[in-house]
């Protein structure tokens, strides 16, 4: 238990030094510094940079699975209703813990070659649940859209713009938030423009 | 003009390694090998990782910048067509150069405090652009938004995964991905869902 809520917190601080200086330049003594440890200390908790970072991004990655997993089994089979819940569900995931889902989105690319491909087969996953919500409300008439890959990549892309300007004291508390990217996101959808 | 060439040369074989390792893990040496130039000979033209980032990252935000003033200029006070406008300038400067763009958006967290907040005011600069025609669009009853600002910072998100996915020799062509983009954004500022 000491040892999860240490691990934690490492996780926490090292989120907000990735998230306020960039993943470069923060090191591990950054780290320890905020925390009061000594570096061979951190060192019994992390080997590396990498794998703090590893382990911020597999968190939120499966914060964001979960959350979406919910979300799908919670809705009917009405697009409309399952694509509100996904985006509830993830907006949910990044104002719960901004910090992470910061680093989740901006830094992941920092990663090893091998954990990289493995969190983009996760991402590659994760949009084709909300491709495939957006293809039946093609084929049933609720969206109108005429590539659904590219409508899911775009939906994604503007979620994911929230944690680089979201603070939980900041104007928009979370739940007006979720509100306004549901309706963003089902205008996109359903609008027929021009 | 070799100087500049030369430059140009660096900053197009960086971005590529930026992008495609991530800036953490590329180093000035990976540059100069790529390029085939010595350590030293390189330092003549560089000072640092950052230098070469800033000058990307400053040489992209002139190209996004010069692309929307020139695409304001162009078309008249109607808002839709100054947003199709924005939006197809925008793109356009992605697509033009995919590379540069990239590590634009995804890597602009590591520059140096200064640099960083150099490139969020201009930034800001530019997202007002967007929100000046969104609040144009809403006086005069053509867009439907409660919240200009953050459909402003919506619409950038949402452009901005672009670099994310796009390849020249990709399925869609430049002008296809923008033909989308203005359709996406148009009706989320447009259309009334609910």
């Amino acid at each position: 238990m000491v040892e999860i809520s240490r691990r934690r917190a490492i996780e926490d601080v090292a989120s907000e030094l990735f998230r306020a200086h960039g993943y470069a330049a923060t090191s591990v003594r950054d780290i320890a510094r905020v925390l009061e440890i000594q570096g061979p200390s951190l060192y019994a908790h992390v080997t590396s940079k990498e794998a703090v970072l590893w382990a911020i991004v597999d968190r939120a990655a499966a914060r964001f699975e979960a959350a979406a997993e919910a979300a799908t089994r919670a809705t009917g089979i009405d697009p409309v209703e399952a694509m509100a819940a996904l985006v509830r569900a993830h907006v949910r995931v990044i104002t719960d813990d901004v910090g992470a889902a910061a680093v989740f989105v901006h830094e992941w690319r920092a990663l090893g070659p091998d954990r990289r491909s493995a969190v983009l087969e996760r991402r590659d996953a994760y949009e084709r649940r909300f491709r495939e919500v957006i293809e039946t409300g093609i084929a049933g008439g609720d969206f109108e859209m005429t590539d659904p890959a590219l409508a899911a990549t775009a939906v994604l892309s503007t979620l994911n713009g929230i944690p680089g300007w979201y603070r939980p004291d900041g104007r928009l508390p979370a739940g007006r938030v979720a509100d306004h990217f549901v309706d963003l996101v089902l205008r996109m959808l359903q609008g027929a423009s021009r």
